[in-house]
């Protein structure tokens, strides 16, 4: 086992906020969200969308209820500049949605950028700078005033440019860029020097966006650099405090829930977490998550299929099997406890009549982003009988008895055990219908007669008529019923004794074709007891041929 | 736009710990960790694991340093009882490792369990039955004292079993499975009956596993939960409080990541988060977060790629792109500004010889996990100059001045926006030799002599040979040195004055088989400012191709 080189690595120094705030609070609505798809996700893809690909994009964001859209970096990029064009141009930028365009604290990109939005109705225009102790030293080999300039420079004239589009609406956002890794009191700094250029008041707020460019830490220390932030930033009721975590550490949703409690109002991710490295935080995630805890998201994601399929095709990378809420195997169980709580689970909504989703396992009904009950249960040897159940049950409209789903469950286990595969729906149906209900005997039931018995009240003579081993014959049994004396009847053909343990009957499908099945357990002379499953429109049939399929069963074990 | 139907969903309660301590706490030391792929991943396979999956899975986590790994349910699948038994008879599990088998808390499958684990050296038994609100009312009807007995049933009979396998050491752990969903005094209380059963001491303690079953909350609840159990279980000493968290929130890191400050010495997980549904917490991400901060993680993780493609393979399941530290992309930079930050930022760490690792956009050094720097950038059309000039510097050893490559790098980016694809570093280094080293016309240099002045002292006459448009021709200038003297000469060759701006030259490889690069910006009459880039072991040479390619350039332009 080697050691890993720990001496190379720092911990990372934590804000000093022991009178904290924000671990009592909880989500209570929804954040202004802002979609960076088409930025921060587009540049970081093997292949940046085309043309066609930008505008699926953005019409899915804006049909989600996105109201802020971050288009491009249309000074870095043709590609983006034409794209900010196009939407302009072709009007096709919804009254109600505001686009942003992204631009670097340098004058030919500044001035560039106002060059793409001309003839928008409402813009924000990103202004960024980089602010990390880190960047500071390595990259621009500059001191605190030194970034500061750079970012007053830009400010300046990214105001001076606004008579140059005089048809659109300016909206100021300014980024210290890895602002994670920039110390507290200095990002309140450059943030507010910021703030002295554009001069924001309530009615026309800046929006001070807080990137995690890079997640340096534990999601509570992010917190708490967002509460020390929105408590010490001057004229907070005229700033829109603003994250944009990235997912480093696989926490970004985390910084995200627990930054926006700690005192922000916006966020900036994309769909599913695209994005450099690991990832911009995924929006549908914690829209979902807040979803489930009954606080209105203020986006449609009914259909998360879609969303997905139209995010895999313009991003060219999957979306992955257990992605939360999204993934192919997400509402599915495989465990055969889980199958069955669920199931309980169901049922007990199905009659509680509440409205409130309460089923084990399930944190979200996957009815309410489009997705099925269907693929909830597979059935591999890890399963017990509640998922088998579940399948015969949702799938073939069969509510097998207790110890049926026992003694067929078994039976489907050791099919799993012997090929290693999960088994699919079908394959559990074909098994059911081969041992229960294909009456091919050795003893085929073919029909019967029944009539009162000349000789006893209440009892029945019943005639029936079976193939055995393919050679039809008739014999007759004496009962108090069909089934009493059709099992009587059927000593004459089976080596064991056998009576009639426990029956259940239901019916199936709508009333013009309704079909009975009908399950019967049965005991034999040697202690045994095994099922038999018979189904047909007549309820007497049914019966019967339950009762055929349990003695083929009985004749199968002995022999 | 449709509305997401909130009512159907209820906000979760949280707990009440107003005066919490873990958010000031950070993680100074690794958990005991305790990988379940075997059993919670390993159920929610769509294939299981085949035996050989199973046992290649079981020694490469031996081998990264696991201590505790559960095997198994073996009385819930003949596969998993088969594997403990080939773990035991073949004598393949290291005496410092412990397996661990899971139980439900039922008596046949308690008993068939102890059958299962015979003969083996030490064994911890997982004992769970589930103690949810939800699972309580809806799965088994039972009260709090019903499932307490559940429990103490269950903790007594495994007590009662240890004499059958007199050759085994059993270490005892106990869960309440859907903790999360558990009212706290109860998930205490439930706890500390089967202590009574067990009765732990400070050296033979018991272990209670926490699961978040189901994720329900913000990862800053789940750590409160912990904290409180923490704090109100008896005999703290005697017991290890273990977390399982599960991801259905997207934040199951940093549950356990919060959860561990919050007073946890264990946690269950597995490999990059396979388990059921959106998977078990991702033991690689928790370590690699501590080992970012300096925190020694106790695994071997110095071969992630080797780790992924196993896990892959046994699970037969993908690995993100984007999965933290080993998804393919996680260490690629595709933003130029990103780029450019990083290369200063290597450069600065080797200059300062600290052995600190600090590279903007780069959390992780990827050597430390076995990767490579040649991944960390590719080039499409919103890279910048950074990523273009690491590219040649790192592959083919060219230190291009900064004016170059952004008249290179501008050319690279038409070549992105017209193809809309990715730019190999092959397709780079090919356009940058087509366009500056080819030495193909059409002016071709061919040789050069060089004497002094016989009229003017420190002025050289040279005369080079040259092919235009294919026909071979001498021309001579005059000059301080060679440069000079040849663009003095080639006058005669192209319709522009031109003059030598700015100069480089550096060699590449090492001396015995040094190459000379040489960079000149000439500017022309027009004003025009054009680079040429020339290579040759001898220096002069190489200026003067450098000086050709920059006036074929001019050409180029002009024509």
């Amino acid at each position: 086992m080697n050691r890993m080189p720990i001496e190379k690595y720092r911990s990372f120094q934590p804000v000093n906020l022991p009178d904290r705030q924000w671990p009592g609070k909880v989500i209570e609505k929804a954040p202004i969200w802002c979609s960076v798809d088409l930025r921060d996700g587009n540049q970081a893809l093997i292949e940046p969308m085309d043309p066609a690909r930008k505008r699926r994009m953005f019409e899915m964001l804006v049909r989600m209820g996105f109201k802020e859209i971050e288009v491009g970096f249309p000074s870095a990029s043709q590609t983006d500049f034409d794209f900010v064009r196009e939407l302009i141009e072709e009007n096709l930028i919804p009254d109600d949605v505001t686009i942003q365009v992204l631009t670097q604290a340098r004058d030919h990109l500044i001035e560039r950028t106002f060059e793409s939005i001309k003839g928008a109705k409402r813009v924000i225009v990103h202004l960024y700078n980089s602010t990390s102790t880190l960047q500071r030293r390595v990259v621009f080999g500059l001191d605190r005033q030194g970034i500061i300039d750079i970012a007053v420079e830009g400010a300046k004239l990214v105001k001076a440019l606004i008579p140059s589009v005089p048809e659109t609406e300016i909206i100021h956002q300014y980024s210290p860029e890895s602002f994670t890794g920039t110390e507290m009191d200095f990002a309140v700094e450059v943030c507010e020097a910021v703030m002295d250029v554009w001069e924001p008041t309530p009615e026309k707020k800046v929006i001070l966006n807080l990137p995690a460019t890079v997640e340096m830490s534990t999601p509570n220390i992010y917190a708490d650099q967002i509460e020390w932030f929105s408590r010490n930033i001057k004229n907070r009721d005229s700033v829109i405090v603003s994250l944009h975590p990235h997912n480093d550490r696989g926490t970004g949703v985390a910084a995200a829930e627990l930054g926006f409690v700690a005192g922000a109002d916006r966020i900036e991710g994309t769909l599913f977490g695209n994005g450099e490295r690991t990832g911009n935080v995924d929006i549908v995630n914690i829209a979902l998550n807040m979803f489930t805890q009954g606080v209105d998201p203020d986006l449609d994601i009914s259909n998360i299929d879609e969303l997905r399929e139209t995010a895999e095709y313009c991003n060219q990378l999957p979306v992955h099997p257990r992605h939360p809420y999204a993934g192919d195997l997400v509402y599915t169980a495989f465990s055969g406890s889980h199958q069955d709580a669920i199931k309980k689970g169901m049922a007990a909504m199905k009659q509680s009549n509440s409205g409130v989703w309460e089923v084990p396992y399930l944190p979200i009904d996957p009815q309410d982003v489009g997705r099925n009950y269907e693929a909830i249960i597979r059935i591999n040897s890890q399963s017990g009988k509640g998922g088998v159940a579940y399948i015969l049950q949702s799938e073939y409209h069969l509510e097998l008895p207790r110890g049926l789903q026992v003694e067929f469950t078994q039976r489907i286990q050791e099919d799993a055990d012997n090929t290693g595969k999960e088994i699919s729906p079908e394959h559990i149906w074909e098994s059911f219908q081969d041992t229960y209900l294909s009456n091919k005997g050795p003893i085929e039931f073919v029909d019967h007669r029944s009539v009162p018995d000349a000789h006893a009240s209440e009892q029945r003579v019943l005639t029936a008529t079976l193939k055995v081993n393919g050679e039809e014959r008739e014999i007759t049994g004496h009962g108090n019923g069909p089934i009493a004396a059709y099992t009587d009847a059927l000593k004459q053909e089976i080596d064991q004794e056998i009576s009639v343990l426990n029956y259940y009957e239901h019916s199936t499908g709508s009333s013009s074709d309704a079909t009975a099945v009908a399950y019967v357990e049965v005991k034999t002379g040697d202690g045994r007891k095994v099922w038999g499953v018979g189904r047909h429109a007549n309820i007497v049939k049914a019966s019967l041929l339950a009762v055929t399929s349990a003695a083929n069963q009985v004749n199968e074990a002995t022999n």
